[in-house]
């Protein structure tokens, strides 16, 4: 694995440039990701290109020994390009515009912006293509940041109907798909369909979902244009795109097919903040953040992977600007978060930013450097860390144990259609994927598609719609299975199947769903030390109810090597039965406390202790 | 009574008609009620009409001896008409237009579309009207779901300038009335009236007040063109409305005076989740619904209705979709309701639906029958009730014990103008009702012009504006009296009266009101097991202070026969005020548990328990 | 101090006039505000004019002996402006207009309303300019009230374009000073700048604080236009401004500058309901006010007027009508409101308002009046403390104790990047306040350029922008300094200082900020009996760590004469920091109860108690 981090060379005095490469090399790193918001540098006025800068810059980090991840411009067209075509703007879902004055300010359907993220794409293909130092290209920056993926305008909804009419074929398909009967929606043509937002109240849900999937095809398309500019001008160069944390916007197994790398940008104490934990957890781990953030991502983008080649392109060194709250990561954490990343096959670690950049948007994100150009705390650990990867080395192949299979339009449909507040198919996957790391063992999620042969268990913790191959790969397994709930509980196109829930996985769990209830907090079925939450399932079929609640609700059913989970996967039950499981499975289950978690390497066996008090990992050779 | 079910044909193959038909009939009902959504059907291009289907579904249903409920369609207008006159939409209070894609899409302003709905009104009276299974009809469905009735559009602004001038004459009245003079709000003209929406700061009262009639206005206008195609094409039908729960946005006293039978749609356990109770209100009564729901509204549209005809248009089956959590009703609640609605005198109680419709918005609202075809829980409770209600017959007249007043308008000016937090005139109904239902009383709500005779206790909760037709019967009353704050504090348009409040009431009160104040939970008065919540009123007169909090604010004063609260009437204040005022009306009160509810019927006295503990009923012969 | 009282004859029958203004002279009252909301009266079309009842109406009033403070009407155009001119309106910062039927529905760019806005204050300057009885004149009402100094229309943003130019001189200037190098925001021109509303995510702070500045001057130069003309027609006369509280919109350093004196609008019950007041604090208080609410502005509004000369325009008098809660003064209050604002300085005590309107939006809020013109509670209270204040005379010269540093540029530095949730300058600055005055010690607020030579102790609670002109007397002065966290930490255009915070303070801290990081509740570091809440900086150089947390967080830092707080300048922590402060300054301090506060003047000392429990203050001769 190797180390690297972010620079804007645009941002500083030219006569800094070879000092920071000299000290980058110093300090333990050989890669430099540059260029990603550098349009107004590169054409500052239309058609006028000022390469010189560039030229130079590139020659200085490649005369240090960096080899340069350069990135495609395209999150931050400028404001000239603005003002040429306004209606380039994306429109938010209320009809705002959504303009010129941070990034990402631009609608992925608008046809003269395509045009124009080709050309400047080209431009820098067709001058740094072939340059020695030049070893990766990222497409722009972090496609769907602050949620840019959805736009709400002309350009789109033009868009979208010709999407819709490739997909249907003809009117009557699409109104009988999506059942636009109800309500009389149904349409007389494909131009007469509307975008689904400023409904009176909420649209028809096939609706919803057919535009979630139209607009992360908008992405992975615009994204596979500039890829196959890059391969033309610059072959023999990986392509990368730098993913988020729990961001779900579009399809990332679809794009990733179009990468060789799949990067993701690892901020695990702003996740914390941000995102759904606990006031106990956010306090707990406000400075090491919770100990299955960063690896749970790493697990997914891996699996999503064309060849399960995946890195961090960014790297949280300190305090960020962007949280709620923005503590400082405790000391050892830069490295502790390094050696996970190493743990869990990583190519590359690229911490952001080189140096804290002291105006605009993010002057109190943290860099290496500081401001005053000294250094922040994590440069002595990265220093620290680039050693002991060293001495390391390849931690050899991680044996499989369990398959955690997720897509990406099972969460929008739980989005779309929650049906009880926090049933979400993404948190569903995350407690499982915690439930699982709580018993030490080694963690793929994986696409539905993906194949399950070297497993010794497969958990499904909520996937609406199950694609032939998964109905096929897991009755093909040996190893055991667990189900949860809305898995296989709709069509293709939103409708509940004529089978009733979980369709085509009934054989399996050896029965279907008759009545589903969603309850508060407090309202649910408990049992001895567990709980029914959110959710629950009854159930029809020749089953075995394994674990039952006070009251008599099932809240596991056993069918052979499957069991279904009838309660929402979380907490204590999906511990419980995944515990279950892996027993069958003779999974050799080492339960953690809280703050542990394990990664089993063939050369290697990981520990991180993510708990505040003080630990030293000593590397077990 | 009887039972029936909502069934949409159009949903489903025509070879399944005959046989769900016979199973409604062999089920126990004997109403269905068909067609409020299914214009696109009915014409799907405009003024070609498809009668073919409709006309075969209600002969199959009239030949299983259904008796046909049918709903106009204008609730769901076709796109092809909203591409014909895209300003039809209404328009938000933040000025977004809401659009086509579910429904309720249209300004009740919008002459055009006032048009259209009177044209596919008449086609299908003229092609139905006589149909000898058609026995009722009902208006569009659910005036104002979604929060429809208010349209901030130019149509509706034109009407609203036109309904002023009607109101009042000239635009000095309305300065005058509307006390324009404070800060310079004074027109030269009703066309310069805008509407009371996107002002910097608040409008003013008297504005958004006339706004709210106005708006009532054009829904029970809407309504009546309706309503006068149907007599003149289908003599002899009853004619309906499903209203809502919870819902005030129109003045239910005014619509219901076009119709014949008032209908509702009775969803106990959606709104226990979505309304203003407690979060241990909400787990103790998750799958059961707050014991006054469904009888508050009962109360109320029996009070509503022309002649006291109402019933259950809509009665929910099992979860639904629509609310934050949507749990399933316990075991025996469907038939709990529907004899509820028995004890209460409906006409009518219709199950919605009769199948679960597997897409589009609803696919997660419960029916009679699963997706599948095959009984939901809920089927088998119907067999068994419609057999319950044959054997108790006709329940008898309900004696008159308590009359609680209650309109539309009180509740617009507390919603206008809350002065504190919570402080509603339809809440505060709910809370009186609550107290008087504790007692076991029987409970008439009922409109400011009803009459007073019959009873021996009469609760007015708060209501702002006393018409003349209240002061007389109040004055003329020889029962006991309980008034509540903010009752007569308000002229016809929003102002003090001279006198102070309770203005017309002051001889009945014994005193006037010269300090109002509210304030947050907790910084209260207190007394003995009881609290002054929310509001205060001090009081100036010749009156008794009959309760007394520690400290000396007084929460109650009496003169004669009539009691004043002079805080917000909830709670055990309320409860201790109106004990003592039945107690005086030599009422015969039997303080119930907080989860039984008693009706006394000349024939039977009917018990409720909403515990969800396991009762059977016994119908007491 | 004088008393006086905001009257409105427009509302009222002329023949109760005389009698008005007899009862006003009867109760102790000198001066009366009228005429801010008239113009529709005064000029009911265009350019017809008319006089004769304000004529009258000042006679009257200065007949009775009563001195006039006449308001110019601009808060409130008339319909006719707006319907002549409607993109006057202003724009909020979601792109809507915010129309007529309220208030300052004005955009202070507008230049055809700043015209009619000169023209109207000219015609009322010309009639009564010279009129004996009118004492003062008040521009506008409340400038920023309802959140109306930022307007996102286009007359703002060419107006904007036009104030960058002149600010920066080049765009290369701007491009630099903004660091629109990040993510491409370069300009090429200054009419190519948008306003900073509506971008994708967080515009750039610099542009921020531009606009923030920007809007703050079309403030200042609106009011100045008023002033100007008024000067010149009334040669002789005050002319004030109402300010509110709690109130940063615009800078009142700026505006100042062009007033005589600066007034405030005190209602200390409705501030500790809608502002950042704990559960607790919001019940203790509740009818009293948090006792630092009315002292704090008193305080803030006599450091930013001229001469020092400043009034309480309005003074709550009864529950008003905009609060979450409005509850009632406790008996005792509007007098010890009174008491506190002469021991603070006060030239002018006027109440508001005359008699409570029973019409439009304030129908709700007390006058000394009830609307059927017999006393509301406050007027005996009034009557009262005029003979007192008679009675204490001039309380005499107050001693200087405590500086406290706060510009409005800091909150609203703040407010754009709070980086921490709730680390707010102005709420710093209360937090330093409430510390001061537990102490017993009178506190000055003060503009950063303020003279420093008299006081014993300087607390500069957070100052992210540091003027020369304060380092320059920091470095001269020789008492007790208290720096908190942020000070000296931006430049004037929104960048990190090269050296590090606090920029040009650090000879003074003896050392520089490296790290600083926020967290939540809960996640901070404690000691004994304190706690470093929100926010940290880590230091680097030569000082004494004189306050240490558990695990080793340093709370304050000592140099010299000189103490950083390191943590949120709040609660337990900065009580101890300017406790020892004060001692170290030798000031005589006199720890208080939470609810008793001390003002010493020359002549007298008061103690205010803000306990809800009754006490008498005998004025201590």
């Amino acid at each position: 694995m190797r180390l690297g981090v972010c620079y804007y060379p645009e941002h500083w005095p030219e006569d800094c440039w070879a000092q920071d490469a000299a000290l980058m090399r110093a300090s333990g790193l050989t890669r430099v990701r540059i260029g990603e918001f550098a349009w107004s540098r590169i054409e500052p006025e239309p058609r006028r290109f000022e390469w010189d800068w560039l030229d130079r810059a590139i020659a200085v980090l490649a005369d240090a020994g960096l080899g340069i991840i350069l990135g495609t411009p395209t999150a931050t067209p400028p404001k000239w390009l603005v003002d040429r075509m306004p209606d380039m703007i994306a429109v938010d879902r209320d009809g705002k515009p959504r303009g010129f004055g941070s990034r990402r300010h631009y609608c992925f359907s608008h046809a003269g912006y395509r045009a124009e993220a080709a050309r400047i794409t080209t431009a820098l293909a067709q001058r740094y293509g072939e340059h020695p130092a030049v070893v990766c290209w990222q497409t722009d920056n972090e496609y769907g940041c602050h949620d840019t993926v959805q736009s709400f305008s002309a350009a789109a909804r033009d868009a979208f109907r010709l999407w819709l009419a490739e997909r249907y074929g003809t009117i009557a398909t699409l109104n009988a798909a999506w059942g636009n009967v109800f309500w009389s929606m149904e349409y007389r043509a494909f131009d007469k369909i509307e975008l689904p937002n400023l409904t009176v109240t909420e649209g028809n849900p096939a609706h919803w979902l057919a535009f979630r999937r139209f607009s992360s095809d908008q992405v992975v398309s615009f994204n596979r244009a500039q890829v196959d500019i890059l391969r033309r001008h610059s072959p023999g160069r990986d392509i990368t795109h730098n993913a988020m944390g729990f961001y779900t916007g579009f399809d990332h197994h679809d794009l990733a097919q179009d990468l060789d790398v799949l990067g993701w940008d690892s901020y695990p104490l702003g996740f914390l903040e941000q995102f759904r934990f606990t006031a106990q957890e956010k306090r707990d781990f406000a400075r090491q953040g919770h100990p299955d953030i960063a690896a749970f991502h790493h697990d997914l983008y891996r699996g999503c992977a064309k060849d399960g080649r995946w890195s961090v392109l960014e790297q949280q060194p300190g305090p960020v600007n962007w949280a709620r709250h923005n503590p400082a990561p405790l000391s050892g954490m830069v490295r502790l978060w390094t050696l996970e990343a190493l743990a869990h096959g990583a190519e590359l670690v690229s911490y952001f930013r080189w140096r804290q950049f002291p105006m605009a948007q993010e002057q109190m994100h943290a860099g290496l450097l500081r401001t005053d150009g000294k250094p922040a705390p994590a440069l002595a650990e990265v220093r620290t860390v680039a050693d002991e990867i060293a001495e390391i080395g390849d931690p050899g192949a991680a044996p499989k144990h369990a398959a955690l299979v997720f897509s990406y339009p099972s969460e929008w449909i739980t989005q779309i259609q929650p049906q009880g507040e926090g049933c979400s198919a993404l948190w569903a996957a995350f407690s499982c994927y915690t439930a699982l790391r709580r018993l030490g063992l080694n963690v793929n999620i994986v696409a539905p598609d993906a194949p399950l042969d070297d497993y010794a268990l497969v958990v499904v913790p909520c996937l609406p719609i199950v694609p032939d191959s998964l109905s096929a790969s897991l009755g093909a397994f040996t190893g055991q299975i667990v189900i949860g709930p809305r898995t296989g509980s709709r069509s293709d196109d939103f409708s509940i199947p004529d089978t009733l829930p979980p369709g085509p996985l009934a054989p399996l769990v050896g029965g279907k769903v008759v009545l589903s209830e969603t309850f508060a907090q407090g309202a649910g079925y408990s049992g001895d030390g567990w709980e029914i939450t959110r959710w629950h399932d009854r159930f029809e079929g020749d089953v075995q109810a394994e674990i039952i609640a006070d009251g008599g609700a099932v809240a596991c059913w056993k069918s052979g090597r499957t069991r279904y989970c009838s309660g929402w996967p979380e907490g204590a039950l999906i511990q419980e039965i995944v515990s279950r499981a892996a027993r069958d499975a003779q999974l050799e289950c080492a339960p953690l406390p809280a703050h542990i978690r394990r990664r089993t390497c063939a050369e290697h066996i990981f520990e991180f202790d993510y708990a505040s008090a003080e630990v030293r990992i000593t590397p077990n050779n």
